[in-house]
């Protein structure tokens, strides 16, 4: 039962919607008008196919001859979130025929925001900018979310549409500003041809406040729990499976129709479900089993606050059979070292201890007592390969969760970035890089939203500033709401060819390029990394090794320079070094002179 | 850091109580008058050791140097939950020293509410009905809740408290009006030297809505979750380790002091912890713990509406560890075959097949589509041995929730009574008996509660009705609030010596002794039985066996006489007919006729 509006060609649409405690789903097809009753058929869901229904018409459904909406299933909404739904034809020309997909322990994500990585803001203008990512070395692009959200329909241009995209309410609809559900496809099919896969953050734990019409159709949502954002989504109570359908079907339509590579589901953590078969698991099942019928694999990686190995092992032991998962004890870990920042969750890290435990054992919180959570937080992963595991430094949270949206670039010298660029991307984890970070770009990355609803838009605004007066700041935070602070984040684009902008951007190309080729890199076992730090001289150290191969770096977090002995097996060579100061070879025993804020790597023989 | 009163002996006795965002904590003695300041030690929790209190002692908290209040860890109160705490000295003459305890898969359980079990309703008038019971063959109580519950304290007697125990507030204090924490310990002590286990029923995930107080002194409850009956507890957010040490604590105090057997987890679909290291889990661990140091094995048996393995699997396959969980589904797929109910939950039973799937897979709905929830539910848990299992055809709960309290003996014909025991006590998994069953008890178990405060009587009252009104049923639920109610429910003991009652006792004890003796009737193993239905003939066959040897019985829930041919290997042998009909001996291929609603068993080698 293929939920939506499926064109079949000839003229022919097959509307199906799920309602079932409606007494009468009429289809209405605005132009030329026509009203069609669809009839029920089982568990709950309404068809009907109607001739004379061409790609592009609109159409809304109404419900028990009263009111009508836009789908749930929409997958185009012209008008936006209070508009129409329109009939879409999905036949394309694909030209990625010989795509093999990219494995999932050689991902290198680079996250995108549509609407600020270009002037334009589209799917089409991000198509140039691809042999560049690929010459970065990066192999998935991350987008963030593209479901249709809300727009300020006072303003008549695409910069009426301003949002991160975790307030979308048409999970099935590609975002009208962005483009269309084809040139969806297009950029898609680009990528392919660049060598990049496509993963689609997808957010299936609540919908946006505005223009969400779903509780009229059925119960999509339970007053059981609750999430920080609105209403949790009904996953477990009374006529739960058409939930979890309508969510199955909306990553199996990414999947299959539009060639996407994988799936960021948002904040699982706000996934309630205490049934006994987990959402999550039959998605993954699903997922897996459409991955299996198809000619690449598909991933489908978590972003989960619960530090819960049971998200990704699998069924037999348990576990949901999700591929990987975010960690942010990393990035809280190493964040801490190189800002100073102790305050929020930052106040759970700070020690380079914390940084060699998250290199070491990934989450640093596995059943330890967390002051900020006030609570004990998570559980060892220590059965878990460390390329089930994502980490960054600077993500869309990260930034944008701070009062000015500021980028590290902004916070930390430039010897810093170089440190943080390495400490990510030689972790044994899928490390993700924010657009831009790879030249320090300079503008910011601030929360922005734009609302039509003049109470909606107040109330956005004072819980913006309420936030930040909880943390005791003198000013009031940039007006969430306001054109000026979304064009603010647009990407300088240009500064990637310029002084130490370009410098950066090489020591990314660098780092990548040997995370890529050199073996003891490629390890992924947990038993091939061991860490070691030292609180006073604020240096971690990191030895990773495969077979006959090992690489040893050390982070120097000391703003004035160390001496250390790294513990090589056999004389080693220096592949790398942030602060150009340590010397080329080095024996056993030998000391090491590290500069302030610096890396260097050496490797060596087993 | 052991919460409470703890007496130390000489007149000197050790406050502990977790307060972690108060500013101060007092006790205050009641007799002779004086108030000690507690110190914070650590973790939110605070302490002092005050000389000149004995047992018997009366004390309040107060807290922030305003109100005063019980403690939340309180031991005893003798004058009921708005009354002070009582000091307990936990000194008592133990002369169950040789007690080794019952194996798990052992366990034949006898539910009993201490209120109406006798004409006193406490601890000691239970003793001397020890020596019946044990003759009968059950070999463990399984006490209903005895936290401390509110009472009607507008009535000067043991009647003022009526109550099923799950609105209780203290979780750590004797009911007062059941007797004192050493008469409990007495009647413990005489279980034990009766050869007969004691299995606590304690509730741990919400507390009664009169007399609590936690509120007052920490964040023992959460906003996050609902429960049908109020608050949540706080398992899983910020502070939630009080509240797990609190209920952990709870659980070592009664296996502990009380040398108590293990606990029945009331409802652990109401114990919301979505964080990665599960209450259940931790309970377990410590439970264990202890029982490891002991020298006798405690159990954990989880009351569940999730039918999901998780509960009962061991932590290294995802579980929570616990020993074993009840399992409705039985009771309901027997249930609706001997009355013919299909309202309610029985909805998703009511086939032959239902039952035979009951006594081979154990979950009925594993990950079925179960109309009355109107969603999929539960998992399959064909890797977990039929011992980790318990079933029954009549509890507290079952008979109490219908509109009368009737129970079966008021339902269904004397031969279906005789069905119904056989259906059980030959099933593989633990059964239960609820008093008074086994000889066919006449009086209720209707829903009785009483408490002091107007508002909430007459809410109780409204509930009730509404819950019923729902129903359609044209007479009014008795009232729940009136002391009538609870007397009513008072077991008649002297019936089980007269007529069918003893003849209905006698078939019990034939059925207990054939459970614990034959060989194939002890074999837990998942591949041990198998069980066949025939809708037509209302008939459900169920072959056990091990190595040598196996039983064969045959179920008929029809009216009329049916005719079958039992799957036996050879020819065998009838060990048991509760229609008295069958020939005493089978050859294979065999036909045998089955009386209306009547049981036979047969017994050969393999």
């Amino acid at each position: 039962m293929k939920i939506g509006a499926h064109y079949l060609g000839n003229g022919e649409c097959e509307f199906t919607v799920w309602s079932p405690t409606l007494n009468s789903v009429a289809v209405q097809i605005l132009q030329p008008e026509q009203q069609v009753q669809l009839k029920p058929i089982a568990d709950g869901y309404w068809q009907v196919k109607v001739a004379d229904v061409y790609p592009g018409t609109l159409y809304r459904y109404r419900l028990n001859d009263q009111e009508a909406f836009a789908d749930p299933a929409s997958q185009f909404q012209p008008q936006g979130v209070h508009g129409a739904s329109q009939v879409v034809d999905h036949q394309f020309q694909w030209t990625d025929t010989g795509w093999a997909g990219v494995p999932l322990e050689s991902i290198i994500f680079y996250e995108l925001h549509v609407g600020t990585f270009t002037p334009e803001g589209t799917f089409n203008a991000i198509i140039p900018r691809l042999p560049e990512l690929r010459e970065l070395g990066i192999n998935a692009i991350e987008i963030m979310p593209i479901a249709q959200f809300p727009g300020d329909t006072h303003i008549e241009s695409a910069l009426a549409y301003r949002n991160w995209g975790y307030d979308g309410v048409y999970p099935f609809a590609v975002q009208n500003s962005y483009g269309s559900p084809s040139d969806l496809k297009r950029f898609v099919n680009a990528c392919h041809e660049n060598g990049i896969a496509v993963v689609l953050d997808v957010v299936y734990n609540h919908f946006g406040p505005e223009g969400n019409y779903m509780g009229q159709f059925a119960p999509y949502f339970t007053q059981t729990y609750k999430t920080p954002w609105g209403n949790a989504m009904n996953f477990d109570d009374g006529y739960s499976q058409g939930v979890r359908n309508y969510f199955i079907q909306n990553a199996l339509y990414w999947l299959g129709e539009f060639h996407i590579d994988g799936l960021r589901l948002d904040a699982i953590q706000a996934i309630y479900d205490l049934g006994a078969k987990h959402f999550l698991w039959e998605l993954a099942e699903a997922v897996h089993d459409f991955s299996q019928g198809g000619t690449w694999k598909r991933h489908l990686i978590a972003e989960s606050d619960l530090n819960n190995p049971q998200v990704i092992r699998p069924p037999e032991l348990g576990g949901y059979g999700i591929d990987a998962q975010w960690s942010d004890d990393f990035h809280h870990a190493l964040h801490a070292l190189l800002t100073g920042d102790r305050q929020g969750y930052y106040q759970d890290f700070g020690k380079c201890a914390d940084l060699a435990k998250a290199y070491q054992d990934t989450f640093v919180y596995d059943w330890r007592y967390a002051p900020h959570r006030k609570r004990f937080h998570g559980m060892s992963c220590s059965d878990r390969p460390l390329s089930q595991f994502s980490v960054c430094i600077q993500n869309h949270d990260q930034i944008g969760n701070q009062m000015k949206g500021e980028r590290l670039s902004e916070r930390i010298s430039f010897a810093g970035l170089k440190l943080a660029a390495g400490a990510v991307l030689l972790s044994p984890y899928l490390p993700l890089l924010f657009m831009g970070e790879e030249y320090g770009e300079t503008a910011p990355f601030m929360y922005f939203v734009s609302h039509s609803d003049p109470d909606l838009i107040e109330a956005v605004r004072a819980g913006r500033k309420q936030e930040f007066t909880a943390f005791h700041y003198a000013e009031d935070p940039p007006d969430p709401e306001s054109a000026e602070t979304f064009l603010q984040c647009k990407l300088n684009w240009e500064l990637r060819h310029q002084g130490q902008h370009k410098v950066l951007w090489d020591w990314y190309r660098q780092l990548i390029d040997l995370r890529k080729t050199h073996p003891a890199l490629q390890n992924s076992d947990r038993n091939s990394i061991q860490a070691i730090s030292d609180e006073d001289q604020q240096v971690v150290i990191v030895r990773r090794w495969c077979e006959s191969r090992e690489v040893i770096f050390a982070m120097n977090f000391n703003s004035s320079p160390v001496t250390v002995i790294l513990p090589i097996q056999q004389s080693a060579r220096k592949l790398l070094d942030s602060g150009s100061q340590a010397s080329e070879y080095l024996s056993v025993g030998e000391e090491v002179v590290l500069q302030p804020t610096s890396l260097v790597l050496y490797e060596g023989e087993v």
